[in-house]
């Protein structure tokens, strides 16, 4: 008989169910729900730009609409389909994505009395309202705690769990005491679907807690009591309400509960997995193994590795997240990522593209791929450092900006747009010299995500910047894809690498790098790595004096 | 009885006349007549677009039409007004612009058997087809006459007199042969004035020979036939057939003949003045004296200062052009200058800039502006290097390039305009520190050019920059204006500073620091010498680290 696994990704704007077949990864089902809340499903404040939150009644209603979507969509597809040969059901989502709850684990946000309270609701991934408690935890971090900031590349971002949790207690003290404890969206999905919501006792994920809120079995767990007090005497006092334990996603958070399993239609006690973040998921769906780089290209770039957890692995310098079962069970996950990417050619497009490129965003986009595609390597003259929204891997630096060098009273749009895309392949490059130089060795990339799929003058330019093939995941929808692929794993049907083998796969076309344009780029590269080390580190001294030149030099000899 | 002077000034596209009451400067005449030949005036080759020939026959039409312009009007705006009260005729012209000529003077281009030839035409200032022939002159003369060199900071332009000749001997021999000498267009105008366009006898200005043709007393005139033998040998031999005398432009060429007094309406013998560059005869009429600075801004920025030719001036490293008599006889012109101003901001509005601010240039220009206004200096973070055309001055490096630094993903098209415009105002104030340091005192600044007229923001964010108040020349012609003030000179009205101080002046309007600003500019000046000195200089050797963050530190720091 058949057996079916369900996925369910949630993103920033909507979350999406994706219903495969255990045999060969066939879709057969997938819906969206865009959540109906404030603007594009968060809720804003015009008073403060940093703010980003979330309705978790949203998650709810959400839940329902893709499972009863994706199972319509079976029925019909597929003759004699029967919700019960859905065996397991798995959870993705963004995060750091925290959820005060009450001693029930009910979200505040749902209460009568909070409804109206955005402090109360869901703190969105994107939300930067504690940028200045991420500083603080830095800077306390960094003095007194410097083995734990190793493992976050020494900064916390305004964008992780206890910054959050700290930027609450000072903004909205009375939420803050109503929280009995908080809970990832990631976590909190799966307590829902097995009926136990309870904060001491429901699973929680190694994913988010290692990655965000500074979990490790290497110092017992989350941070000591003496750090917390010295950020503030309450969250060393909530650190008791929260968590001791961390699981991977392969691991059973419980049954599908009576009530959830009436409202999603499916059977009773099917298998709900452990939550984890959409890019490690991804990760999976991709079809990660030892030696794999999945790259997530989307709005910025996530890069995924893993390494066997049973040899030593050295701290990577500039790698910000190494966890010991983020992505499989008995492997460290490996995560990098660059802060701008599909934001970066967006920005560009909505502020910096004349309408002789086209009217709308598709269009312009259309024709300076169109434009871009006809050029060499190295024939506008152009550089760039992609650091509109600072540098996440290798330098780990929020406060960096972009440059862009080598502009002539010629240069055209579609000119800085290459020299954009060129910029960020360039950093994908430094990203896995980097991991290469300390042992993870890649013998693979797998892309994924929007751009891995409608961007091809982007995917050429990667594998001749890298001087590696570039492959492509067949799903479009790999969070999903790995989300149900941990649902199987949960119910017991394989472990994860067997289940990967049989459900993901790589498209047909690989893009492979050209030798001469690869020959250029190395010499590119070696320009671009000066910059970059001149800019981005406080060791770097010398000179520049030979890049313009250089640039031009490269750029009339392939004009000759 | 009332006397009244002529200039007429010869641009790139067309040439304009401007009749002056020489009383008060009262401008009771003035006409354009836009050159008909080619594209704009300008005769290109399609198949090399570094070519730019004019056709001398447009000059000698143009001359007649805006002359009998001009008077047309003064006779209607001024009752009883007579030609013969023109008192002398000044020109001035773009330059180098060599025109090949016979043995009479003639130019090949208006000869029949040449004149569907463009090698026999005009070579018009802008053709670059000499880069190879300029380089080789710049190679020889660094290696064997580094006291020439020395005088045009180092390199040699194929803008210049002999790249040109040199081209055209190798490119086209049949013309070269055919011509028996070449002239200067602002030579040539005068010569056919006065009716003697003789190559031996015709008054050549020392403007003209002593910036481009490297003529000075200092080493007997022309570079020697040494020099000029290794270029080529027939260069050596042209030597005999050009000049060894060069005059200032207050000197009379000659008297109006027969023939023009005719064509013109005007008295035969009118003073005719040796003709200058339009640059040094607008310095004049924008109302140079020993410690002022005129800044003529227009596509590129022209810088003219005067200090006296009878106490020693030191070689000012990187100002490309110091000639005695060029703008004032009896004082040095030193002659400075930046690559791209109006032309920087015309590449950014005609490439980069998206139909938000307007659907057509002007209306671009007028809202990137009103938005520009707005901001604080340092606000956007944003910092530019504005050598998209090269650094003329103090670096002279033709292979430099723009450069960029600071942007986020909200950085929008009027910051990068503005912040343009502050990197033209840090060159411009780059060039200041530099003559000041060899001893050439700034005492006053005075703007002419287009810019200065139409562009308020600009006036004041240069004041803000530079720290001085920046006047504005009153006439809107201050080069036809010159020129019209060397032909009363030459006249015998009186001397040019006489005349100039009758018939210039300044508009009531002077754009005055801020001084808040001038302090934020100040540090944010700090941080651009650095990027220039690191990019443009062989000898900077440094670090750079900080300077992403102190844009961002400055940006912050306002915004609290």
């Amino acid at each position: 008989m058949k057996r079916y696994a369900l996925g369910i990704d949630y993103g920033t704007n909507s979350c999406r169910s994706l219903l495969i077949d255990l045999d060969d990864g066939s879709e057969i089902g997938s819906t969206v729900f865009n959540y109906p809340g404030g603007e594009m499903g968060i809720l804003l404040d015009p008073r403060n730009p940093n703010v980003a939150r979330q309705n978790p009644q949203d998650y709810l209603d959400g839940l329902e609409k893709v499972a009863h979507g994706a199972l319509q969509q079976a029925r019909e597809k597929v003759p004699g389909f029967g919700a019960d040969q859905i065996v397991g059901i798995g959870i993705d989502t963004t995060g750091s994505t925290p959820i005060p709850v009450n001693r029930e684990g009910t979200p505040l946000g749902l209460l009568p009395e909070f409804k109206d309270n955005l402090n109360a609701m869901v703190w969105l991934w994107k939300d930067h309202t504690a940028h200045e408690e991420a500083a603080q935890i830095t800077e306390l971090g960094n003095r007194i705690r410097p083995n734990i900031m190793a493992k976050c590349g020494g900064i916390y971002s305004s964008e992780w769990w206890w910054s959050k949790i700290l930027r609450l207690r000072r903004a909205d003290p009375r939420v803050f005491e109503a929280a009995f404890s908080f809970v990832e969206h990631c976590d909190w999905i799966p307590a829902v679907l097995t009926g136990n919501t309870d904060p001491l006792t429901l699973r929680r994920g190694v994913c988010s807690a290692g990655h965000k809120a500074m979990f490790s079995a290497e110092w017992g767990g989350l941070p000591d009591k003496e750090f917390l007090s010295q950020l503030d005497p309450a969250l060393a006092d909530l650190r008791d309400r929260l968590y001791s334990e961390a699981h991977t996603a392969d691991t059973k958070a419980g049954g599908l509960c009576a009530e959830w399993s009436r409202r999603l239609g499916l059977k009773e006690g099917t298998a709900v997995a452990v939550g984890a973040f959409d890019a490690h998921m991804g990760a999976v769906g991709a079809g990660i193994k030892e030696g794999s780089l999945v790259k997530i290209l989307g709005t910025s770039t996530c890069d995924l590795m893993i390494a066997p957890a049973d040899k030593p692995l050295a701290d990577i310098p500039g790698v910000c997240g190494i966890v010991n079962g983020s992505v499989l069970p008995g492997c460290f996950g490996i995560e990098a990522g660059q802060s701008a990417v599909g934001d970066l050619f967006l920005w560009l497009v909505n502020h910096l593209v004349p309408d002789s490129y086209g009217t709308t965003v598709g269009e312009k986009f259309v024709n300076m791929e169109k434009s871009l595609s006809a050029m060499r390597p190295g024939q506008s003259g152009l550089m760039a450092l992609d650091w509109n929204n600072g540098n996440r891997t290798i330098l780990v630096d929020a406060r960096l900006t972009g440059l862009l060098i080598g502009q002539t009273l010629h240069t055209e749009a579609h000119e800085i747009y290459r020299a954009y895309i060129e910029a960020t392949a360039f950093g994908a490059l430094t990203i896995i010299k980097r991991v290469e130089e300390y042992g993870v060795a890649v013998h693979e990339i797998i892309n994924t995500g929007g751009l891995s799929i409608k961007n091809e003058a982007l995917m050429q330019i990667y594998a001749d910047v890298i001087g590696r093939p570039m492959k492509v995941s067949r799903s479009e929808q790999t969070c999903a894809l790995g989300a149900a692929i941990f649902g199987a794993a949960a119910a017991g049907v394989g472990t994860v690498a067997d289940i990967q083998s049989r459900v993901t796969a790589i498209r047909n076309k690989v893009f492979k790098p050209i030798a001469e344009n690869h020959r250029i780029y190395t010499e590119l590269y070696a320009l671009y790595r000066t910059l970059h080390d001149a800019f981005g580190t406080r060791n770097w001294s010398g000179k520049l004096s030979h890049v313009m030149k250089e640039l031009l030099a490269i750029r009339d000899r392939r004009e000759a």
